[in-house]
């Protein structure tokens, strides 16, 4: 805008770089920006750094699809997680959640999305034939899919419960002990727990 | 925490990297971390030079003390200001909030920050003697003190009325049109025009 001053360049190309994280605008990004060039010039050092190693470093599991710094993530090979089971989450933070509510000892897939047609999100798009071979194994039983029940996970749910039962697998579902229409993230561990236990054939 | 999974060391890194931004906690850091890897390494490298050039290429102007990319900003170098004014402001923000209001023509300094003992920032870290020096150019012929209506930023418009005028300046301070205990940054820019002409002397 002609009111405001002319920033210098690098200054204007960071805000606008800050401003492709989620949920940040022009005023948080300037504010970030303001901040980390006069109290935190180590910090933006640090972060520089930190992001360029991240997207040099990490890598999808080969098996569980999750982040990881090596071709199998520690989780995928680990021999303590009994392998019979396989359970479906939308993102490395629900898998977190589940994790954290101490009643799952099986193994994850990570699907790093959900079904949503209106952004063009496919079954392509998320390597559902990826999912389907890494259910195909031999040792997998029963995916548990623990999508959010939202109307976006539910979809990715039925989707992929009859593809996984059309490959003969025994297919589940969390319990709707979970609250209708919430993320997983923001549930509590223990509602998690009960809906783990209370999962049932889908 | 041991109920959580164990995350990859680069993307523990740059989790932790982002959590040193101004408002983010650890949450919201780890979505614009998974967002960033997951959906935008594009935005990631593009986030990582951008914060590189920036703490390599800017600097504070000379004069003004605010971000430039040369040694005198074009605000500070532009002959059509009126150099016998001396707006000084807080922090960038509020200095283009004034300038979007149109009220102003004259030059400005830039503390970047205000007086917060509590925090450690006095007069010394605040670099007051660069402003009295700047101030006692002999083209200076009144300093208008902008910032924040905020406890601290009284405390620094005071602090500073009475330092400039003990070396002959005029002083005086953004009339009260503007909202007490609020924020220049959040004001609109007719209020902040009507404050500059009513500006009374300090
Ligand atoms: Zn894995
Ligand atoms: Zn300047």
């Amino acid at each position: 805008m002609s009111s405001t001053l002319p920033e210098p360049e690098p200054l204007k190309a960071l805000i606008e770089a800050l401003r492709r994280l989620p949920g940040v605008g022009a005023r948080t990004a300037r504010r970030m920006a303001y901040h980390m060039l006069q109290h935190d010039v180590a910090g933006a050092q640090h972060l520089a750094a930190a992001l360029g190693d991240a997207v040099r470093d990490l890598r999808h599991c080969e098996r569980c699809n999750g982040f990881s710094d090596e071709a199998i993530c520690p989780v995928c090979a680990n021999p303590k997680r009994d392998p019979s089971l396989l359970c479906v989450v939308e993102t490395p933070a629900d898998q977190n959640m589940i994790e954290s509510s101490h009643g799952y000892k099986g193994l994850y897939y990570v699907l790093m999305g959900r079904l949503a047609p209106l952004e063009g999100v496919g079954p392509a798009e998320l390597q559902f034939d990826r999912l389907i071979r890494r259910a195909c194994d031999g040792e997998v039983r029963e995916v548990i899919l623990a999508t959010n029940f939202t109307a976006e996970g539910e979809t990715t749910a039925h989707y992929l419960a009859e593809s996984l039962r059309s490959h003969g697998l025994a297919v589940s579902r969390l319990a709707r002990g979970v609250p209708a229409g919430s993320e997983l993230e923001y549930v509590d561990a223990g509602t998690i727990a009960w809906a783990l236990m209370e999962r049932r054939s889908s």
